[in-house]
């Protein structure tokens, strides 16, 4: 009979029984540091609780909360999900209509606003249907028309610092996050007190994040951005030091904190850790001593890039694969044995590239086009099919999309493809939406990109699918020269070193820049529409 | 909403899809050493999976296993749980009456024992109420009065090495144990697919067992007693090499198989690593060099063998704590920051001989006598009291011993009486009960007292618990005979009719009269001074 639930109350009451004298650093948007132990964040969850019961906020009721990686919204991570209510992580840097349309279906009932965010709420804040409350995480309340609103210290101000955590069964939802694809709103993710409880535990596993009491864990990834990959709860779990960068996100603010606080493993994308290399190179100062691994996601690193924090830094890079709907973490590992003992360093290099094995209980399969099993090889390609005890089985209020995100044996469809080596290693190559189907076989977009942007005359590189009358779909590239002289030609032979002749482009298109989504990709449905315009009828060859 | 259910499915399917190849060691009966792959292991999960369903034993049914660890016992751990039905790990060590009890109480329908065991069998079948089954876990039947019964690997033969495993619910017991109290007779502990899926994540933490694909694991503590601690789950999750000792359990056998097989991790009660120690000195041709920590439980390893371990071996030992009810583990930990910030080399050790801090998802508290909460200053002791995602919540078919075991707001009171210091380390200082702990396993006094007084020339007699060098503690009786003739050879005769060897007093001491507290009990307190004073190093033989 289960009569324990896996909640956040858990994890919150071991930081608080275990290592309640260990210390959360907050760096403050205006400069200081803020300094305080586990129990003291812990008083405050109270006081929130509290204030929210008196605010009137129901169990079960949302609040969305806009903000950086501070204290005070790690607070709101616990003191909402802990009393029962779920904390919408809003991404401030959505579209206005966006963030109207996400509030609006979460029906989110207060807003917990950064003061420099006040003014993106302003802007959509008549829109709002169900928010009766603004409160702005900070001392004071700036001049703004929000109304009613108070600051987040006059909200806890006089409250008690006990409270009587209610019983929560495991499957009510802790929290909600929005993840926006290419097309239509965002879709909502709702994650349960089990989903991120059993998501947590996992990162402490000695082949999947390691994450210890022993370590200071740094979450630069948003808090917005899935649940700060789900570091802030782990830290709680373990008991680790807890470093939040505030607005303190570039590698030279990064690289100080690490070497002041002794930070020992820190999250962020690769672009990050790409700039810290040359920054480290260049500041002697700067040490990262204490820095023993780090967490990057969304693209591989390449091989120098492992090699130098490997190497000189003596902080392995390690990439991890997942996806909101996955809180986020479904693969990553800490290289295996036989990785170790079979391969030159090169080649442990090139497998610690890939995101690698799936944590426990995850279970990962790929499929072709016709839903068969693809051969794991390193070669053959499939979309990446997941389950796993802290995924979702569906977006909120959506049943279509729902519906076209899993199979009927309640597969998660994740729109990746990739592959899995002889270590059982996954390697992502693609997107289902960019991957070019070419006379039945599968053409990877990143690849060609990747292999283009090499080039020493390439600033940028995207290569999309369009429609062919013979093969189906070929692959067209649109380049930014960074070097006047280049021709289509020329790279093409670039490519022809590494890939067969069918994948070449048919077509090269140079540009002057490439249209980007809100989050920096690449928008490949603008360049396809501009394309079928532009090229209506071409026979594919130049 | 939960669509995944924790299962042992999850765990096999893990092992198998990712570490197929990975490596199973057992050492036979016959002195030869066994070896294949998780592959083939699951292989024949599903031979016997489909020979059970032959036999028409239902979901839900159980199977009595007596067996040492070895391979089939491996395979039944899962072919049994995984399709539904339930292990019930059976110590063959029990009194006849106890093991004609429980296996009548679980109802178990099938009997899988090793050949060594037949005999056991063969004393109490004919009182067996359920069993309709026998079969050897060997290649042969041995001659024997059983029947039905048949080999093991008769029953796997000309199956399928498919089966389709039927979806489970994490709330289905997966497994029964049963732990001998100081009174009465042993009561069922059913663990659920969610207990030991829990539990064995647990094992992977960081802080914790830290158990690795890149380990190779090897339980030498019984797989009869509390699922091997746990540890044959643990590398099936993990993927880690999994070696199963057979019949070589002394420490010159353990310590040419941690050589032989690279074992890195490896758990048995302190007595084997008291024995590996002197062990290790006399024989040079023992490296130790793969082994990297070793665990241990039931009593605290003395300064000296933890310094040895973690200094000449290069192998920490670290202790941990637990119960069958908590299958068993809820308190470990691998030294922490303070600790090793804060003191020096010995005050390290002396941590280290303490469980340490609670797992994950564990909690702990101490109470005193009053029902009241006591100080956590390394001195005041209380009884512990535990809850854990693991932890069970009623002993099977026992309402009586359920109610007396938990209290009214769900905690399980452990019966042991604990400190916690500082740094949080909880450390056990006595029992409640007077329990005896003879080699890991348990000797009951109290029924050792009352076989005694049912002896016509005893008058009173009780039995306490003394200090040993090998076993940690053994049982010694103190008698007042009322016939001047009787011996001690006599009563230990008597003794022996219901009771195995191990459990004979190892002194028998005829006094005039025995100690009693104010209400009348025996005062074993006074009877352990008087022991200590009167037969200080004295070796424990008559």
């Amino acid at each position: 009979m289960k009569d324990y639930e896996l909640t956040l109350q858990v994890m919150l009451d071991r930081a608080v029984s275990q290592f309640g004298h260990k210390e959360i650093v907050s760096e403050e948007e205006d400069g200081t540091t803020h300094r305080y132990t586990y129990n003291e964040a812990a008083d405050r969850m109270a006081q929130l609780a509290n204030a929210l019961d008196e605010l009137g906020l129901e169990m079960g009721s949302r609040a969305s909360v806009m903000a950086i990686n501070h204290h005070r919204h790690y607070e709101l991570y616990f003191g909402l999900s802990c009393s029962g209510r779920s904390i919408h992580m809003t991404n401030h840097m959505l579209p206005d209509e966006h963030i109207v349309e996400i509030v609006n279906e979460a029906e989110d009932e207060v807003v917990f606003v950064d003061p420099a965010f006040v003014e993106t709420v302003e802007n959509v804040a008549d829109q709002f249907e169900t928010v009766e409350h603004y409160v702005v995480l900070d001392d004071e309340v700036p001049e703004t028309d929000l109304e009613p609103i108070q600051s987040y210290e006059e909200l806890l101000d006089g409250h008690e610092t006990d409270y009587e955590w209610p019983e929560i069964d495991e499957e009510r939802e802790a929290g909600i996050c929005y993840t926006s694809g290419t097309t239509g709103l965002p879709k909502g993710v709702a994650y349960t007190h089990r989903n991120i409880y059993l998501h947590t535990l996992t990162h402490s596993h000695i082949d999947v994040f390691k994450i210890s009491e022993n370590d200071a864990v740094m979450p630069v990834v948003p808090m917005y951005h899935v649940n700060g990959w789900g570091l802030p709860y782990t830290a709680t779990l373990c008991g680790s030091k807890l470093v939040l960068p505030g607005p303190k996100t570039d590698s030279e603010q990064i690289a100080e904190l690490i070497d002041r606080e002794g930070v020992t493993i820190t999250a962020a994308v690769p672009t990050v850790w790409r700039e810290m290399a040359s920054f480290y190179d260049e500041r002697e100062d700067i040490e990262l001593e204490s820095l023993d691994r780090v967490l990057t996601g969304g693209s591989s690193p390449p091989e120098w890039l492992m090699e130098k924090f490997d190497k000189e830094i003596g902080a392995p890079i390690y990439q991890g694969y997942g996806m909101t709907e996955a809180a986020p973490n479904l693969v990553n590992t800490m290289t295996t044995t036989e990785v170790k003992e079979e391969l030159d360093e090169s080649g442990q290099y090139q497998q610690q590239m890939k995101p690698g094995l799936p944590a426990p209980g995850v279970q990962i399969r790929l499929r072709d086009q016709n839903g068969e099993e693809v051969p794991h090889d390193g070669e053959s390609s499939g979309e990446i099919q997941a389950r796993a005890p802290w995924l979702i089985d569906e977006y909120y209020n959506r049943p279509e999309a729902t519906a076209e995100s899993f199979t009927d044996d309640g597969w998660f469809k994740s729109g990746d493809v990739g592959t899995i080596d002889e270590y059982g290693y996954i390697e992502v190559v693609d997107r289902l939406d960019d991957i070019i189907k070419s006379g039945g076989e599968w053409i990877s977009s990143i690849e060609l990109e990747n292999e283009l942007m090499a080039h020493d005359a390439v600033e940028e590189a995207t290569v999309i699918s369009v429609e062919h009358e013979k093969w189906d779909e070929r692959p067209v590239a649109y380049v930014v020269a960074s070097a006047d002289d280049v021709s289509g030609d020329e790279l093409r032979a670039h490519l022809r070193e590494r890939y067969p002749k069918w994948w070449m482009p048919d077509k090269i298109v140079f540009v002057e820049e490439i249209p980007k989504t809100t989050t920096g990709k690449f928008n490949k449905k603008v360049l396809r529409e501009d394309f079928d315009e532009e090229y209506d009828g071409l026979p594919l060859e130049e």
